[in-house]
C-alpha cells in the first residue's frame, strides 16, 4: 500500500489534514445517546475543487431519540460532499476518528453508503484518539459489495418473474 | 398562521429565498433508482448565522442500490447544518419541493429526524413544481411526537425493570 | 370513536388480548444500547387468518451497536407479518407499550413503515406501563402522508424531468 | 472450508434446506419499487429449538414509498428470530437469495444488522436464482467489524470527554 512515500496515493501532507480535519469533526457531533462522538472526513481529487474552496469535507454523528433514525459521521459528510456537487471519482481517500485509543472502523451501513461513491481502491484511514491509523480500502471493508452496478433495471427483473409465473401456470 | 403580512413568522423575502433554494437544490439529487428529485432548504434565524455565512442551508436527496440505505434531501440538509454548528432553535422555517404538480409532504422518518432540532411551532413549506405550497408546523406533521424529551434516562428504566423482575420473583 | 361499544371498531375483548401481547412482547426486546423496552402487536382481520394461527402478530426493539441500524417494534412485527403473507387490509388495529408512566407514540419512522399496510382509519393503541391507553389513527398520526401513492412511476418523472432540460436548452 | 462433507459445519441435508427455503420466501417479498425480489432463511442450532418449531425462520424485502424505510430480507428474518427467543449463539448459517443468475451478498446494512448476532464463522450462503452458491463467514463479509463490544460504555466516554475539556480550559 506504500510506495514513493504516499499510502494508498495520499501523501503525509494530506494525511495529516485528513486526520486533523475528522478529529476536529468529532466536535460537533450530536451524541446525547450514545455520548460516542465520530469524526468523517473527505479527502477530494484537487481536480473535483475550484482553488478556493478547502480540499477537506467534514462530518460527525447526528443522533435521534428513536435510535434508528440517527445517522453517523461519514453518511453526514458524504451526503454534503454530494450536494456540494461532488460524485463516483471525485474522492481520494477517507478518515475517520472516535475518542477511543481503539481503532474503530465505519459501521456496514455507511460502508454500503460510502460505496455508491467511492471506487474500490479508495483508502479509509481509521484514526484513534491520539491520531494513529489503520488503513483498508473500500473493497477490503466490504467486500463482494452490493454496490450500484448489481440492482439490475427493472425491465430485466420483470421479465424473470413473469418468466417463472409461466413456468409454474 | 398569516399574521402582520408574515407566514408562521416568515416574511415574503424569505419565503421566495426559502422556495427558490429548494427548487436549485433538487438539480443535485442523486436519485438514479427512484428518479424521484427532492429538494430541501433550512432557513436560519439571523442571529444563529454570522452576516457572511448564507442564511439558508440546502439538501438532496441521496439513494443507494440498496434503498434502505439511501437518505431524503430533509436529512442531508439538517446534518448539513447540525455538522455546521446550528442546532435546536436555530431553525425559522423549512422548504421541501419535489417534481410533482402536487405537493409532497416529508416521509414521516424525516419528520422524526426534524424533530429533534426544530421547535413544534417551527413551519415547514411544502412546494410543488411550480413554487406552489401548503404549510403545516412541525407539530401538526409529527403530532404526539417520540421527541428528545421522551426517552428516559437509562438509570430511571433501570430501575422500572428491575421493580418488575422483583414482583414476578 | 366509540360506538357500540367498540373503540375504533375494536370490542373490549380484542383490545385486552392487543394491550396483553404488546406488553408481553417487551420480554423479548433487544435493547442493550437504550435499556429502553418497546412491545408492539397487530391485531389482524379475522378474515385474514386461518382459524388455527392466532389473530396477533408481536414484534419488540432490536438495537444495534451502530444506532441507526436497530429497527423498532413496530416494524419487527409488521415485517413479520407481511412476511406470513399479510397485506394491506389485513390490519384491524396496533398496539404499542413502553416500561413508561406516560404513553409512547411510534416514531415517524414506524409511522412511515406503517403507512404503507394500514388503511387510514385503523387505530394505534398507545399503552403504557400499566395497560392504560391513549388511541390514535394511522391518519392522525401521520397526516399528509407520504403514502405508495404518492410516489409517481419513473416513466411520469422520466418525461418532467426532460421536459425540464428541453426548457433550459 | 469443507471438512467431513460439511460446509463451514453445515450439512448437505441443511444446506437443501436452508437454499429452499430462501428461495421459497422470495414469493412474499413486498417490492413494487425495486421489483427485486429477496429471499433470506436462518438455520438454528438444533438446540436453540424445541422439536416441534421448524429450524429455519424465513424473511422476504418489505420496501417503502419512502425507499429509506423499508427493509431487506436478512433484517426482517432476524428481527422475527429475535422475538421468537434466538440470539447470539442461535444462528448456524445463514441463506440470501435473489431472482438474478449472478450472486447478491447481503448489503452492508444488513452485514452490520447481522453481526450483532452471528459469531464470526459463521457462514452466509448466498445462492442464485437456480440454487448454485457462494459462501463466505460472517467475519469475511464485514471484517474489522464495529461490533457490540466496540461500543464503550457511557461512562468510559464521558471521563474520556470530560479529561479533553479539561485538558482545553
Ligand atoms: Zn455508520
Ligand atoms: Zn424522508
Ligand atoms: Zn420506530
Ligand atoms: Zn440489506
Amino acid at each position: 500500500a506504500e510506495q514513493n512515500g504516499l499510502i494508498h496515493g495520499v501523501s503525509a501532507a494530506e494525511l495529516q489534514v485528513l486526520c486533523e480535519k475528522c478529529i476536529e469533526a468529532k466536535v460537533v457531533a450530536y451524541c446525547p445517546y450514545s455520548l460516542f462522538r465520530v469524526g468523517a472526513s473527505l479527502l477530494l481529487h484537487t481536480s473535483s475543487t475550484s482553488s478556493s474552496s478547502p480540499p477537506i469535507i467534514t462530518g460527525a454523528n447526528v443522533e435521534n431519540a428513536s435510535y434508528p433514525v440517527g445517522t453517523c459521521a461519514e453518511r453526514v459528510a458524504m451526503g454534503t460532499a454530494i450536494v456540494s456537487g461532488h460524485k463516483l471519482g471525485s474522492f481520494k481517500a477517507i478518515g475517520v476518528s472516535t475518542d477511543m485509543d481503539d481503532f474503530c472502523s465505519p459501521c456496514g451501513m455507511c460502508r454500503q453508503f460510502l460505496r455508491e461513491f467511492l471506487e474500490l481502491h479508495v483508502p479509509i484511514f481509521m484514526f484513534n484518539r491520539e491520531g494513529k491509523f489503520i488503513v483498508r480500502t473500500m473493497e477490503e471493508l466490504l467486500p463482494l459489495s452490493f454496490g450500484p452496478n448489481k440492482l439490475p433495471p427493472r425491465e430485466e427483473l420483470k421479465k424473470v418473474q413473469e418468466e417463472e409465473k409461466a413456468k409454474i401456470a
